[in-house]
C-alpha cells in the first residue's frame, strides 16, 4: 500500500491507509489505546481496539518518539468528539496493524514542555521536533528560496564565494583563525571582496552562505556563525538603486511567504508585514534629531545607533508611516569599511544605509569605491596596507563600474518576522561564545 | 535613455541606444577607431568616426577593460563584413557619445591569452572575465538551482547546516582546526550529522554549502574547500531509493541545463549527457571482475576503486550501456564511516554506493544506521568513543526512521559535465595546499 501523508487523510475517509511517523503521545486506557501520530505534514489521533490483538500488543509496548508504520481505517469522529479548527480534529484512524521501524529511549522531558533555553539547546535533536520549530524553519527555507528566486528573475547570477580566506581578510580582529598547512587562514566575515570581484564578470551577483564573526558577545542578537544573503550589482546611479532593489526583494519575499507559509505564521501567532512601495528613509542625523525630539535622548554626536535607538526609530516609523521597515542612510565615513563610497553631495558621509526592521538592523549596504586609485587612498586612510589587499585590488586595477550591494542576515530576519525573542531560536544549531552543540567546557 | 543589453541589439536596428560595458578590444585605425564592447550579455563591435569629435577624443584615450557608457546608432553591417554565427556579427554600433565611468591600468597580458594555470589563478579578478569562464559559472549556477528546485518540488525542506563544529567531528584527521575562544573547533567535512538529525524533524531535507577537507593533496581532482549538494531522506525501503532519487534528480538537472544553458555548452564545445531512466549499477566486486577481464588488472582484493579503475569502469559503462553514469555499490563496511548501514542481504558490505560520472566519483551515498544501540556498537567497532558523538546520538536515542542520503560535489560535476581537465577551473576561487587567492609563502 502506498503511504498516505497525515495532512491528506481528510480525502480518505472510509478508506484503508498506510501511515508512517512518530508516536507523539500515547494514552493507555486499558482496552482502548490512543496514539497521536505525527509525520512531517501533521498529526492525527489513532485508536487501537482490543479486537486487533497484534496491533494492541504492539501499542502496549510503544512509547513517545518511536517510529511506526500503521495501517488502519479513516473514520469520521462522532460529532461530540470533533475538535474544531484542528487538523484532522474530525477524524480518527482505527488501527489494524502496527510495525515498529525505530524505537526510542525514555525522553528526558515532554517534547512540548516549557524548557529553559539551555536545556532546549542541549537537546535540539529532540526539541526541534515541535510544530513550532517546524514552522520557524519552514519559514526560513521559504525566505532564502524567495531571495534567490527574485534575484534570478532579475538576471543576477548566483556565485559560490569561498569562506576560507587569507591574511587580506576584512577587519582581522573579529575573524577566526584556522591552521592551514603551516599557515594561518581566516573564516570570512562576509563574501564582500568576492562578490565585488564578480561584478567585474557578471555585473549582478548574489550568494547565500555562512559567515563568521569572532565577537565575544553572547546576546539575543548575535551569532558567531550565521547565514548571510548577499547581493552586489554594477552600473548603479547611486546607493538608492540598492535600496530600491532591497525594497522590491523584500516585497517579493513577503508575497512568497503569504502564498506558501501563511499557515505557519498563523500557528506561530505572527503576521507577515506589508512592505511599503517606498520604504521610508532618514539620514542618521535626521534619525538622531527625531530621537532627541520624540524620545528625549541626545545621541547626535554618536556615529551609529545603539540598540535602543534602533527600537525607537522603528517605533517612530511604525507610528508615522505605518512601516515595519526604515532605511537609515549617511553614516559617518569614519565608521564604515575602507571600500565605502562617500556621498559627493554630503561629504564625510557614506553613500550607504542600514535597514531596520521591527527594532533591529537586518541589512547593511551601500555603494562601493570603484576607482583603483581612490580605493588605495581609502585603504591607506584607514591605516591599512594596500599590499595586503592586492588580490582584491586587481578587480579595480582592471576596470570596475560604479557598484554596490548589501548583506541581509537570514536568522535576524526570520526571528523578527516571527517575533522570536532570541535570534538563536531562528538558527538550527546556533554557535556562540559558550556553545558548539554542547556547552563548551570552561 | 534606458540601457540596452548587447544581446538585444538585434531588435534595435536603426535605433539610438545606450550601452554599458567593458572595452574588450580597441583597434585604432587613425580616423576610424573600432572598439569591441562587452557586457554581461555579449559583445558588439562599435566604430567611432572622426566627425563625432568628442567621442573620437574619448576613444583615443580609452584602453582595454575601461568601463564606459556609450550612445550610438545600431547599423546593419555591409554584407561582406558580416561574421556569420557570431552574436551581433551582422551589426555594428556607430558611436555618438562615450562616457568613461571606470578606468583600468595596463593589463599584464591579453585577457584571452593562453596562460599557464598559476598565472591564470594569480589573476582571477581579470582572467574570470572571459566568455569561457562566464559559461562555466553560469552552468554551475544552473546546476545548484536545478538541484534545489527538484528537491523542493519533491517536498524536501532546505536546511542551513553549521560548518563550525566541535570535537565530535566526523574523522578528525582531515579536518581543519579553528581557534574558538580558547577552545579548538573544526570545519565540517560534510553536513552529515546535521542532515541526519533533521530527518527526525522534516523527514526529507537538503542543504547546499561549503565543506572542508584538510587533505594534503594537490591534484586536478581535489579542493580543500568545495560546495557539497547534500540530501537526506527518511522512511526509505533500502539504499536503492537514494539511487533512484539521484537518478531522477540528475535527469532534472540535465533537463534544466538543456533549457537554460545550451548556448554555454555549445560555446564550450561540450554536450549535456543523457541520463538513463535507470542508471546501470554494479557491485564493487562485479566491477573489479570486469576490470580484471576487460582491462587485465586484478584489483579484486582492494576495498575501493583507484582513479584508473573509475575511468575504466566508466569506459565500460559507456560502451556497454551507453551511459555516462554508473553506480558502484556494496563497498566493504570496513572502508565506510561508522554510520554506514550493512546490507542484510550481503553481510560485510555497505548498503551504499558511489556514483561515477565520466571517469570520476561525484557522489557517495547510502543508507545509515537508524537504531541507537546498533549505532553505538558501530561507533565502538571503529575504535571511536560514543561519548564524543553524544549530541548526534540524541537523534537516534529519540527515534529515527530508516533513512539515507548522498552528497554531490558541485565542482566535480561541473568540471566533468563541461570536460575541464582540472576541478579548480570549475571553482571561482579555489583553495588548495599551496594557494588561498595568492600562492602561500613556503
Amino acid at each position: 500500500m502506498e503511504r498516505t501523508y497525515i495532512k491528506d487523510l481528510k480525502k480518505k475517509v472510509g478508506a484503508e491507509v498506510l501511515l508512517k511517523g512518530w508516536v507523539d503521545i500515547r494514552r493507555d486506557h486499558g482496552k482502548l489505546i490512543f496514539i497521536d501520530l505525527r509525520d512531517v505534514s501533521g498529526q492525527v489521533q489513532m485508536v487501537v481496539l482490543p479486537n486487533h490483538t497484534e496491533a494492541h500488543t504492539a501499542a502496549e509496548a510503544i512509547r513517545p518518539e518511536w517510529v511506526v508504520e500503521v495501517t488502519g481505517t479513516v473514520n469520521q469522529r462522532p460529532e461530540k468528539m470533533v475538535k474544531a479548527g484542528v487538523l484532522n480534529g474530525d477524524l480518527e484512524l482505527e488501527v489494524t496493524g502496527i510495525t515498529v521501524v525505530g524505537t526510542a529511549k525514555e525522553l528526558p522531558f515532554e517534547k512540548e514542555a516549557d524548557l529553559n533555553f539551555d536545556t532546549y539547546l542541549d537537546h535540539l535533536p529532540l526539541t526541534l521536533r515541535t510544530e513550532r520549530s517546524k514552522s520557524i524553519f519552514r519559514i526560513q527555507a521559504s525566505i532564502i528560496q524567495a531571495f534567490r528566486e527574485y534575484l534570478v528573475a532579475q538576471n543576477f547570477t548566483e556565485i559560490q564565494a569561498p569562506k576560507l580566506i587569507g591574511d587580506d581578510a576584512e577587519g582581522g580582529a573579529n575573524s577566526f583563525n584556522i591552521e592551514y598547512f603551516g599557515h594561518t587562514a581566516h573564516l570570512a566575515q562576509s563574501p564582500q571582496f568576492y562578490k565585488q570581484i564578480m561584478v567585474g564578470i557578471f555585473e549582478k551577483v548574489f550568494t547565500t552562505g555562512n559567515v563568521y564573526r569572532a565577537e565575544k558577545h553572547s546576546t539575543t542578537r548575535h551569532l558567531n556563525e550565521y547565514t548571510s544573503l548577499d547581493l552586489e550589482m554594477g552600473f548603479i546611479d547611486s546607493f538608492r538603486d540598492i535600496c530600491s532593489t532591497e525594497n522590491k526583494l523584500l516585497a517579493h519575499i513577503m508575497k512568497k511567504l503569504s502564498e506558501t507559509r501563511s499557515e505557519d505564521f498563523k500557528a506561530l501567532g505572527s503576521t507577515i508585514p506589508t512592505v511599503p512601495d517606498s520604504i521610508p528613509t532618514l539620514k542618521l542625523r535626521e534619525a538622531q534629531a527625531i530621537i532627541k525630539k520624540e524620545f528625549g535622548e541626545d545621541c547626535s554626536n554618536e556615529p551609529d545607533l545603539e540598540p535602543q535607538h534602533e527600537r525607537w526609530i522603528c517605533e517612530y516609523a511604525k507610528k508615522t508611516w505605518d512601516s515595519d521597515f526604515i532605511f537609515i542612510t549617511h553614516f559617518p565615513l569614519s565608521k564604515r569599511p575602507m571600500y565605502t563610497y562617500e556621498d559627493p553631495a554630503d561629504p564625510g558621509y557614506a553613500a550607504g544605509f542600514d535597514l531596520l526592521f521591527r527594532g533591529i538592523e537586518i541589512t547593511t549596504g551601500g555603494q562601493r569605491i570603484h576607482d583603483y586609485d581612490n580605493l588605495v587612498t581609502a585603504i591607506k586612510g584607514k591605516g591599512l596596507e594596500p599590499e595586503k589587499f592586492s588580490y582584491y585590488l586587481q578587480a579595480f586595477k582592471f576596470g570596475m563600474p560604479p557598484h554596490g550591494g548589501l548583506g541581509l542576515g537570514l536568522e535576524r530576519l526570520t526571528a523578527k518576522l516571527i517575533g522570536l525573542d532570541n535570534v538563536k531560536e531562528a538558527t538550527l544549531f546556533p554557535r556562540d561564545l559558550n556553545r558548539i552543540d554542547n556547552l563548551l567546557s570552561k
